[in-house]
């Protein structure tokens, strides 16, 4: 019997952070690929364009117009998911037909008011307002007696849904915990009840002594391919120091998290010399006021394209019916990333 | 205060097969779209294309040649995520890095030799003989000691990662539960204990009194949106008898259920008139010799498209970071399909 390589044969790897399990089929990027493949839009942006509708001065669709803001800016979404009313409902007492309304809040972030930038090209000082911006979102936010939990996210690339290219995320704040958050708050905390610590830092302390899937450190924050990843190109921000929301972060830390936001944003740039989509978003405690020990901060990137800037990984039937599925180890991803330059290709002459 | 419109609120639905929480934003439809759209491909295919390597009698990549099939066609995949070899591996003790060996076998079943058909367009009979290929290769497949998992599924259209538009399906075995399937027998046991009754089998019983969701129905088989359906018009097909594999099905099961694809992805093709694509899958009792009185057979169809023939819904950012989200009601993708003729778009004058 052949013994056991972790770059050859298929296995399945746990996520702690949401009890599931994963399988990678490491030998399988070998396979040719016929199918369908994204456009690589390389077209130059202007820094301004009067017809966006996050451009400082622009019009929006229900009329507002936008102030000529000039580092970050914030507004209610004109399409939210989320209402704040509240409505009243007959309670139901169905097992198979549970429903219960939502209240929320949903805003839009514009990260810069210049067109044309993406977060890889903004500098570390923008993006610290972009951070400064999220604090005080999640504070605001956090403050309302309906809102428990704050989700702060950015879709990028039109891949991933985003129909503005304009450098934005957006906020859904909203009174339950949603599915994910819930999961992973469980395991954090039976995890924090069952050994004291931070499920979080215990792992990023192992991460750092084999710095096997590690692709960025600075003095408060690692960048990691996790263990249990599952996007081709999926990685973790994590704080090195045990804390729960980004209201805890010291200005130090606020700067060392810009740094890691700009290197791997840069790094995916370099990846395939593209503008590189992803959906990223942070997990911390929820706003409830309650203590929660056992959250740790932390930032996940879910990047789609996994050979060149037009194949991209379809998660898709067995990944759908039975568990998610990566076809390249996280160890060749992470060397991959790490061995990529920080600088910019745009910037190389 | 209002009272709570579930076609115009904000609510979350709760899914009882996977234990998850889902969040529906009936009004969101009313946004405008600006974002990617697919292609939508009306290109007439041949019959027969010298270049397919599932058409009969081709070569495929490693060299084998199909035989000239007439009906389906099952082969292994050149490309399988899984391998048979068992291989040896030091166990572990950590809980954070958790990994184990995975065996299993990849196979393709062709559903006709003819290139340009699908399953919609496929007669009742022909559909009968693809499902007739899931029963012996659930049996075969499942008659191996080290399956106890058979995962059978089809990708339909480049959008779900489909590489070759010849009418094939997918066949994934393998020793463990998948992630998904594992959490649905959960759920389906702790119901089956609590109430010495299937699930499915009262869910149905529910939908076919309200009719609310109900989509299309025979003597054996009902199709409905479920109540808990993230993708706009994902649908359920389940069994109205309680049993747990597709072995236990009779021959006028297996007619009925035929009818029932044929049905479901004939108004799928009505809705936009495209050729809708999708991901489906069976799912059902593990191969594991094990008794199982709580599975009740069912199949999933998780198709992407939300507005038209081009423009998905993307399960990005938010979904992927809090919990899944649709923008239509399921009663209302429910009215829509229900309301759809049976006959194929393409064969009206
Ligand atoms: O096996 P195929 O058709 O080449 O590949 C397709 O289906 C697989 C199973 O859902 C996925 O893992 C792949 O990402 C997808 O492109
Ligand atoms: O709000 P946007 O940017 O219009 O929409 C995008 O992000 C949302 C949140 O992840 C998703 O629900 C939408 O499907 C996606 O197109």
């Amino acid at each position: 019997m052949q013994s056991f390589n972790s770059n050859e044969h298929p296995h399945r790897r746990y996520n702690p952070l949401l009890d599931e399990w994963i399988l990678v089929s490491p030998h399988r990027t070998k396979r040719p690929w016929q199918g369908q493949k994204e456009s690589n839009s390389i077209e130059t942006l202007p820094e301004y364009d009067p017809t966006c509708y996050l451009c400082p001065g622009n019009e929006r669709s229900n009329g507002t117009k936008n102030p000529e803001y000039t580092d970050c800016y914030v507004f209610e979404n004109d399409f939210s998911a989320l209402l704040k009313e509240e409505v009243v409902i007959e309670p139901s007492t169905s097992t198979l037909f549970k429903l219960k309304p939502e209240r929320g809040i949903n805003k839009v972030v514009c990260f810069s008011p210049k067109h044309h930038l993406t977060l890889p090209e903004m500098e570390i000082d923008a993006i610290e307002k972009v951070i400064q911006t999220w604090k005080e979102q999640y504070i605001e936010l956090g403050n309302h007696d309906f809102i428990n939990y704050v989700q702060i996210f950015e879709n990028k690339g039109a891949v991933m849904g985003c129909s503005n290219p304009h450098p934005h995320g957006q906020i859904w704040a909203q009174s339950s915990l949603p599915t994910q958050v819930e999961k992973t708050q469980k395991n954090l905390e039976h995890y924090y009840q069952q050994n004291n610590s931070s499920l979080l830092k215990d792992y990023l302390e192992e991460e750092l002594k084999t710095k096997q899937r590690l692709v960025y450190e600075n003095e408060h924050f690692a960048v990691v391919v996790p263990f249990w990843a599952t996007w081709p190109y999926e990685t973790l921000i994590i704080s090195k120091r045990h804390f729960g929301t980004i209201i805890a972060m010291s200005k130090e830390e606020t700067l060392a998290f810009a740094d890691c936001i700009k290197t791997i944003t840069v790094k995916y740039d370099n990846l395939f010399e593209t503008s590189f989509p992803y959906s990223s978003g942070i997990h911390q405690a929820p706003t409830d006021r309650l203590a929660h020990p056992e959250w740790h901060f932390h930032m996940h990137f879910y990047p789609p394209l996994l050979r060149s800037a037009t194949v991209k990984k379809f998660m898709v039937g067995y990944e759908m019916l039975g568990e998610a599925q990566r076809d390249i180890s996280p160890e060749k991803s992470a060397a991959v990333l790490r061995d990529l330059p920080t600088l910019h290709y745009k910037l190389k002459q």
